[in-house]
């Protein structure tokens, strides 16, 4: 019988009301023609672990991490408890488990991991025909106390918990409905993706659409979980994250979708030496300095012995990124140093693109028809992103899309 | 090394400040010179159980009482989470321990009771001089799910966990300041005792002062748990409540205080026949319909051949009391049905009554003295009872007060 994770955040549980609808929507899983065995995951009410963490920070600054985990854990512990009478109520056979009796985490409190779920009971339970309900984001830790899986995690640890039960899929229910092809606020007529792959997703989530936490994503890859995500409040088809398309889907567009990112700035040092270990003398420092660096672009012009090297930062480490550079002038060696903030990348993401190399090419064609200047190019395996002046991301993303196939032609008609 | 349970109510536990305060007391305990192992039971914030019992009723008006426990017993995990934080702050070493830890519980969930203590964890944090913060009203059932004590058996759940940990002394911080002679709003110099009897104390408190609940002091007396009432918020001695009077309180009056009843309701059968079970066809059937009967006065008239009886029930009850009276007045054979619902019941309580039967006629002189009339009498062991015009009930008590050497001299000079 297929095994189903559905998890619902803490927008979804605010109220009474609200998990009334979630247990609407477990019922008709629960109850589905072929039979599933579902687990729940929950999260606290949206609000509730904010004014738990208020509250451990009024009684005191730093806090024991353990009992920060006590406090904060109650909040899940309170929906859980709600959703399974709740679906009791609707004649539903359902339980809660909470996170100490099943879940066993590993690492540092508050910021722990799923190490493996206690699943006898579990099992027993899902046999019956009884939903199990699960607070998110907590477990036991392995000196037999609260932990929590770090703030914000719920996605991953639903992911998590999906995979230590062997579950067939883990539905991510949110308040978007499902994956788009790009921005919906840039391009209104995005598209709605039935299926996306992992990396594609991955791609996507790294560089702009926030559907899902990337981590949660990864987890979801590295284990081989489906997930599907789709709308906590409308009937509508989601989106199936996969590891690889099937059926009409392989016959889908080569390029899922158009991802923009405005946190970029671009440093160019010119005049670096052709010598070998310069890149490495540059880049160092920055990521020791803790600063990601993206894009990093260096060819060397022949027989002149010197060359430019481009690379970019998010925006907001601009200029501590300079300082580094700049502690280090003579150890790198450089003429100048040329910054921009007003840059932002787009990009072109498909599992096309690994067998398809035509693909870059109609990109940076459709680019230059609009007189749009590529200041720096990479490429991966699924993923080519140009970097271009800011004013221009808009234009791009909207000229690529329609290229690109993407535009929803129902929507358009 | 002494080992003494604390225990706050939600009173004492609302808010962060609150929660400092409890922690300066609980500091003062476990840094005491002669060195204390300190256990601190805690409620929930107050308010905070009842939100939460608000939520479990919108969410199904009869909720699975396992669900119902996950759920309200948040409260206390989160107010233990938070004073052992906050004792951590100020320097004191302590850590929360969560009921499914450590209290192993038994009986009905919602209702369920303290079955022991898992204590070897709990003796080593003692021993290494770490503070216990336990959440109370809760335990773990022998199903291994989260099982709650019953609502407002938090005095009960402490002296159950001190029984539990072999404690020393179970010290119940409320927002009383100990236990008083008398009714402080009838009797203004009414005196705090320092020390008073579990026996008396169950007759203090069944007739009317609610300092603590029945039941923990009727546990504290079959586990011999000495009880101390303080004041979470006055630095002040409390009172000690103690199996047997030591020291110079074996000199205090032989009475220990006065208690008064307004929920009193008075029924008397006139002409009742003086056979054998007659009483009992009365007292039975009453009984039987869940009504609490007090006080019974039955003497039978020589030489007549019938006799009344007397008797109370709570005020509230007093309708359906006679209902189930007049339904079997064949049966029981009675000439009429007197009802009075304006009575009142004055009693002395005191351990010297048992060895000092003039106490009980100088109650009655006293009384007489003040023409208050005795509508029936009723002795125990330590406490003579007399049933009197409501009317006349603060006047009783007052008289009685000071007939008896109980008015704080010092407050009335």
């Amino acid at each position: 019988m297929p095994r189903i994770v559905m998890k619902f955040g803490g927008t979804s549980m605010a109220g009474i009301e609200r998990i009334r609808n979630v247990a609407s929507r477990v019922r008709r899983e629960a109850e589905a023609e072929a039979g599933n065995e579902v687990l729940v995951v929950v999260s606290a009410m949206a609000g509730e672990t904010d004014r738990l963490v208020q509250l451990c920070r009024e009684a005191a600054a730093l806090s024991d991490p353990k009992e920060y985990d006590v406090v904060v854990a109650s909040g899940e512990q309170v929906t859980s408890g709600l959703l399974a009478m709740t679906l009791q109520n609707m004649g539903v056979k359902a339980r809660s488990f909470m996170g100490w009796q099943l879940v066993r985490a590993s690492g540092v409190h508050g910021n722990a991991r799923v190490e493996a779920i206690e699943s006898a009971t579990l099992d027993e339970a899902l046999k019956g025909g009884t939903v199990a309900v699960i607070p998110g984001f907590q477990g036991v830790s392995e000196d037999g106390r609260v932990a929590t899986l770090g703030r914000g995690g719920s996605d991953t640890s639903a992911v998590a918990i999906a995979a230590g039960v062997k579950a067939d899929r883990c539905d991510i229910y949110t308040d978007v409905d499902g994956v788009y092809t790009t921005d919906p606020r840039i391009v209104p007529n995005a598209r709605k993706l039935n299926q996306v792959t992992f990396d594609e997703m991955l791609e996507l989530a790294g560089v702009g659409a926030k559907v899902l936490q990337v981590r949660s994503v990864g987890l979801a890859m590295r284990e081989n979980m489906p997930l599907r995500v789709l709308s906590a409040f409308e009937d509508k088809p989601g989106t199936d994250i996969v590891a690889e398309l099937s059926g009409a889907e392989m016959e889908r567009n080569l390029i899922a979708g158009i991802a923009a990112d405005r946190n970029e700035a671009r440093i160019t040092l010119t005049g670096i030496a052709d010598t070998p270990g310069t890149v490495a003398a540059t880049i160092s420092p920055i990521a020791e300095a803790g600063i990601q660096v993206d894009m990093i672009v260096h060819a060397a012009t022949p027989n002149t012995g010197s060359s430019d090297l481009t690379f970019t930062v998010p925006r907001a480490s601009l200029a501590q990124a300079i300082s580094v550079i700049e502690q280090r002038k003579d150890a790198i060696g450089y003429s100048d140093l040329v910054q921009d903030p007003s840059v932002a990348k787009v990009s072109i993401v498909g599992v096309g693109i690994r067998s398809n190399p035509a693909l870059a090419a109609k990109m940076f064609e459709t680019l230059a028809e609009r007189r749009i200047n590529l200041l720096a190019v990479s490429t991966s395996e699924i993923k080519v992103s140009a970097l271009i002046a800011e004013d221009e991301l808009e234009l791009a993303v909207r000229v690529l899309h329609t290229a690109f196939g993407l535009d929803d032609q129902s929507a358009a008609a």
